[in-house]
């Protein structure tokens, strides 16, 4: 168990949020695959702090260095590496957090995990920083897929209790995909994403935080991937969108509703269109036996509230072994939703590319 | 990718439904292990069809053959194999779904991953007996955490629409747990439970099925489990929990309803006890920054509804290329979920015995 | 660790020499892939004892069990298992041995790693019988690398002292490999290989056992073969080279002997031959850079004496901690190279064939 | 298959000899070990190049950046991260390589491997500059295991066909390895020195390179490390040796010429010394049944010589297709034996330490 992930692409994750720099070494990826900086700037910006009001202060433009595997703009076949330079750090304002753990956090985890040697300034190797390399292979991942026809899109389905419709999966088309990708803030409904923005807001006066769930689609992917037993595409995906900080549920189609359902109105019947078998109606996401029937793959991530809250909280202090009132100060997102987007749809180009590759190194011999 | 799971621990499961027999492999495990045939058989009978009206006809008592790894009741260092044979096949069942893939089945993705040489019959590697090795395993992992003080229990929350209350985790004793093993039925509440039975029975009686929902709960798990950055406890959990059939969400502790939570309500504030440190609330279901923080870890894994279903579905004709009406004959459950139970409990043993022998590797050094 | 090996074809070994059966599990298999019962026979025939006074009097048939993962005599893309039943046990041998471990086994170090719990009958999971699946698994993986115009032969290089001519490697051809292939004792000088075997029946006599080499070689394999940095063709098949017991030694082309040339002549100088780059030479044994080059790979592996023997030897109590001699009873090769000749081109067809999994599968995106 | 190695501890290499740097992440060291950064770089020292006659001119000071798993001089449990940059470098001196493949290199190999896409300036991730975070990584890794009682070291047994005695391993001290790591040409017999390192300065002269074979032993090692079936001591030592550019051949104990011994040689008899089990002979380097006993491991590790030369060589212009002299320019050693000594042992040094973690983890269940 490490910060490797992958089976014929791997990803080793390194990096602490107040150490000189965080990245990533990525493994697997052919030569010749053309590298476009300008895209994965772009997958960045999405992700980095600092826009508005909605999103933590800390100001990181997390420009990228090309350490290795790239040569005249494409992939040499070895491995590649990319380092994000740590800049805007204050690591001042977690010297009294070393003692006294934050509710909600990995600080007394971590603690207790790395016998008090792990770095806590800014949560170390668990800060939400872990995620820009995440969502920098991520951008090169999408940028494969799309080659081969596959869009990846995502809205914020909800905030705290404020919540949009879903997806209607199999009549969605890439263009509303490409069209979310490129808001600010995602969402189907303009007038419940002003909603959701004012509980961010309202969450911020507070000192306060919110959470939410985000959807996400991807439109293109052929039938045939993900691999049984243990390797379904549910499992491969879950188990990087469980490495976000924050996601405590994850559900693919409909889900927890499923369970409320009858098999005879939740197998989605099959049709022939054009030749291609279809499904009716796609509740399954998209995904049957573990395996991706060719319709749209959808799943939901739910976020919990940031737990950096600057209102009272209570904790120990677990040098002195006494009760204490704790108030957070740092910068602090009043809602990670936002950022996650990104994120998300970074785990699932990961872990579809992953499957791809699979799917078709198998097809050579037969 | 591949049928092996596992980093510390792993398992390699094998076998097809309707082929001699089906079984796994495990690796990892120290030598000196005692093997308790008894409890892997009180396991099985946990998980076993034919009990009752609940569940399928086929008869299979799912006896087991040890083939290597144990000499003397214990385990010798060697690789352990186990071995099922496959007795009450109806492979005839199977003759007409060659071509017509059932909805809701991985007949059809399975065709198109495996290029139409999959073995059709009964699901093949796809059909939910390869379970029952994984519940043998699941058996040798809980006596080993049984060992360490841990106890793992679940009960049904919910059947289609009737639910029950959830776990009050941070108040739960073992013996609450132990209660519900020993269940046929296993809920907390009896009334509720009645309800759920005769859903199911009406779903038996219209040829139809239904899903629901399991909640399970793990006690006396050591603080300081899971690793980041790619294997939080959530993550290896859930990739487990995916690979069951029929899965198709997973969330911990308060999951989708944390996302409606304000900070302020969803971090569980720490106190003293008895020189421990504990929560308050435990909303996060034992689990911070990814890994365990010694209170109770809690998930609910959503079914969905049994796909095969007696009554009339649309499929498709892959040699003719026509749509058609299907009736599928053989013997199924009405609902996946009561026989699930037990493999639910064996995903989390398996995931937290190897997450644990992860963390005691790492303590000799320092 | 583990007895599974492998990246894109994983292997997962099991059994023991006295428990009820050994065998294995394949992973990464496609579906499609026609096995070819006869021709496992052929290859299990080759590793079989009991046939001359050359091996052991053991008999073991090694008749194997298809258990999963084979349908209609094709993969099915499901994990394949198989079976060999152990019948001719006399394990009533190896009682006395439970305290006085034998020289140059795996007695002692076994009962060290396994706290003593390890099976010692038959030497237990260290038995050479162990390779009878790996052998199974190569004769899958030589028949399809024979489907990509691959073939690998072996010549007895020596036993003990006597040695003959090397494999002229630039200008060997398939026949005098598929020749070697068919023959009991397989040496490219009769004359020699009539003193080698004299060798071995002398040491018979002498209640000894002699040592020897095997030299390998495979034809018809592509350029671009292997992985940097850590899994040029060289590693991956040393490592499975020296997982087959009493192996002590390997070395690819000329080997240690090209540590005593100069540069200018141990280069392989490149030409141009039919459109095709060839080296003159082959001094690197068809490996660069860890890579394969498209000239045939040649790799000699070398194999200590048997350390079961008749005659008396010291060893320990470990019980009583006294010092005692020891005489071997039970049936034992006299030389174990003849014997091994089809697990080293097993171990070869194994590694070549990941290797090439791996090389086609990076194809498809360039 | 990548550039990622290891089992409990995870090396990922990364890194081309022209780029910006070189490094790797060290996943699976527990927190608190602390860094000794000084030791660290006595050990890239003794790989450095620009020292002598007797190696290559290009300067390389191999400065090590720390980017993450550090903290206050321990080890935080986060993925170690290390950069060296590249400073040195003559990208010009490559560019007529592009289209003609230098003999005995990677060139030909890489440029089908990669299609072309490789970085084909000064070897690219082929160059044995990639052994500088091996030696880095291989200097933690001593660390701990000194810190274990363990000691390792080497003697340049053989320069082309000089060559001294090999070690006299059942009576071989630390001091003696100590001593031989403080050595810029680490020999037992100072006048056999004297020769070999003749021998390196008349290749020299003659624009010409010499090989030549490592011993190394490892004292102080437990008995019971190594993991049957498929990852023996040597299967993993050979495995990241072949893995060393110009490694051509492993032996282990007296290796081939164990193949011309009888078993009553070549058996190490056990005897008891002061209440612990020991041979009297050590014919098997330490190593029986591919576990250690106890005993000092030794192996021999043979090198080509370096394929660079100054002299005139036939190669092919792969863009002409013609046949064409190469004289190849640029900075090279003349033997690569002697820097890769510190190589050598780091290898070993990682392979025993995954090991030792692995027998440490079984412990505890016991």
């Amino acid at each position: 168990m490490s910060s490797i992930w992958g089976d014929y692409l791997k990803i080793s994750l390194f990096g602490e949020s107040h150490g000189p720099a965080i990245g990533l070494v990525i493994n697997g990826l052919p030569a010749g695959v053309e590298i476009d900086e300008e895209y994965i700037n772009l997958e960045l910006a999405r992700r980095a702090p600092g826009k508005s009001l909605l999103t933590t202060s800390r100001q990181e433009k997390d420009e990228f260095e090309i350490i290795s595997g790239v040569f005249q703009n494409h992939t040499t076949g070895a491995p590649l590496c990319f380092l994000i330079r740590n800049k805007d750090k204050h690591s001042q304002d977690y010297e009294e957090l070393k003692d006294i753990p934050r509710p909600g956090h990995a600080d007394y985890t971590a603690g207790v995990k790395y016998f008090g040697f792990n770095d806590y300034r800014g949560g170390g190797m668990f800060s939400g920083r872990l995620t820009a390399p995440l969502v920098l292979a991520g951008a090169i991942a999408k940028k494969i897929l799309s080659g081969q026809g596959v869009t990846i899109g995502s809205h914020i389905l909800s905030i705290a209790e404020v919540r949009e419709e879903a997806f209607d999966s199999p009549s969605l088309s890439p263009d509303v995909l490409l069209g979310l990708n490129a808001l600010d803030f995602p969402v189907l409904n303009e007038e419940k994403g002003i909603l959701m923005q004012k509980k961010i807001l309202e969450a911020r006066e507070e000192q306060d935080s919110v959470g939410g769930v985000v959807e996400t689609a991807v439109l293109g992917i052929k039938a045939g991937l993900g691999a049984p037993f243990f390797d379904s595409v549910e499992s491969k995906l879950a188990h990087l969108l469980f490495s976000i900080p924050g996601v405590k549920g994850v559900e693919f189609g409909d889900g927890f509703s499923l369970s409320q359902m009858k098999g005879s109105q939740a197998n989605d019947s099959f049709r022939w269109q054009e030749g291609r078998v279809v499904t009716d109606t796609n509740h399954c996401g998209g995904i049957q036996g573990g395996i991706t029937n060719g319709m749209p793959i959808t799943f939901k991530t739910a976020f919990k509230p940031t737990p950096s809250i600057g209102r009272a909280q209570k904790s120990v202090n677990l040098a002195t072994k006494q009760e204490v009132e704790l108030k957070i100060k740092g910068r602090h997102d009043p809602c990670i939703v936002v950022r996650a987007v990104p994120v998300v749809e970074a785990a699932a180009a990961l872990a579809l590319l992953d499957l791809l590759m699979e799917k078709e190194s198998g097809s050579w011999l037969v």
